[in-house]
């Protein structure tokens, strides 16, 4: 049995409207290639956006929580996981993703994009700007940059087709 | 939209073959409930037993995985949570259970119930003896014994249709 | 440099005046030994109690706290270490102790008991009966029980002469 | 009692002479204030140069290990904490921290800059370049930089002084 790929999801509890749309679109999209979404969870900003845009199309959305009750968790996550770790779970965010898509966001953010290079996955970005700060990975195309949901989605499915 | 359910089982990574079979055994009936079969991921002992009886029925299976990659995951797992935190990951599938049924394992499984007790997670024991260690769990019904697969689903829609 | 040894003191944030008088006088005799203390670092039961004992003989006590502040923190706490992991900072806990001793206590201890056998700590219990629980580590000797904390720390000093 | 304060040091790895220097410096200073030195407790890079530097004045180390044994730990470490939470430990160093101070490091060391400014704790940076990435937290004061050890001990001396 193959296994169906998970694409992690991260950016913001709260965004731009922009944002917000692209989230969504970016859910639909990844629902509609039989792909399964992780994100964060909870009821906010690029997290649940990106739910809503998976469910709307059939989707399979696991939301990994911070704390130790389903509090707080959007109702477009099919599959809560309960951590109780406050911010150790984005760890857990990355680790379990075949690729991460990240939207611009906070520190939060932030520290899932380091850990995901860290850790050897494969990072696409929508509208953030780094700097320099993670050269070494964009040199070797472990980190990228997608301009879209659309772009991302090619991107995904051809770092998909090298892994297998 | 009402979440769907998720089962919890634990047990050890090496068990009895009618410790294996009763493990396939609910995972069977779980996936006929439609509900969600939650477990360690590993490819060991009751966890891949009941991951398999799950997706014979074609249910869901969610694995938290100790480590920092997919090695070692039972290939019954549709959805595998990568955590890499070691025996910590134990805690993340009890809190993400709505009922935890626990078979005859070792002290990784005695954690489990243990953590799964006092976060307030109802447990059904099939096969184990835990003398007076939790009675006053089982005096306010929080932890009860279940004599087969078949009286753990009973037990489990019973606590179920009362928390909704 | 030699590494100075930690002993973990497991038990209840609520406890009898026998166990906290205990408490207290094995954390003296810890520090008396030059040896570390290290708990669950809560202001309450045989946390603050064995810190106490410490403190009073100008022993360091370090104390692995469940949230993400020093809310709630022993006074007795010289090096507080803040998790934010909850529940699974148990693990940490057991993990960091060279040898653990439990205090009678609840659920939490009894996971932690069975997380440090698990991972091979040796573990003291003080007036616990677990029946035959964790009988297999029971007759390995990496589970004794010790009739008071003089017993205990006699028993300590023997296994870390073995250690080294 | 007032509590020791903790001033957690992050950085590579790896890590060229310049900044080993440097790290050893600090490292001597910290102790000398008589405050804790955390840090991530590895034999390598900033981590061992500069609990070298603090056990060389006689001050305390604690290390914060990822894997779930003594193994690779610093010689200079006083207080090993064994987590067994691989990449998720960087969570503890941080939140363990009154004043975190960050040497140049890859993208472990941006992961705890990232979640120790969400988590409310100070930050200095002593040779990092981080562009506008935080610039919120630099406008706040709560994101600085510190042009040399030295200059570093000023700073904390005087978040320190506002902070009880």
């Amino acid at each position: 049995m193959k296994k169906t790929s998970v694409i992690g999801v991260m950016g913001g509890g709260s965004a731009s409207p922009q944002t917000i749309e692209k989230a969504r679109r970016l859910g639909r999209l990844v629902a509609r290639e039989e792909w399964i979404l992780l994100n964060g969870g909870r009821d906010a900003g690029v997290m649940t956006a990106s739910a809503m845009g998976a469910s709307q199309e059939g989707g399979i959305t696991v939301g990994v929580l911070p704390g130790s009750t389903l509090e707080g968790v959007s109702p477009h996550i099919t599959i809560p996981i309960v951590t109780g770790l406050g911010n150790a779970r984005n760890v857990v965010n990355v680790l379990s993703s075949d690729v991460v898509v990240a939207f611009k966001g906070g520190a939060g953010t932030i520290s899932e994009i380091a850990i995901a290079l860290k850790s050897g996955r494969p990072v696409l970005l929508i509208d953030i700007e780094l700097g320099n700060l993670f050269r070494e990975y964009q040199q070797s195309g472990q980190l990228q940059e997608a301009n879209s949901p659309e772009d991302a989605i090619r991107k995904i499915r051809k770092i998909l087709s090298k892994a297998f």
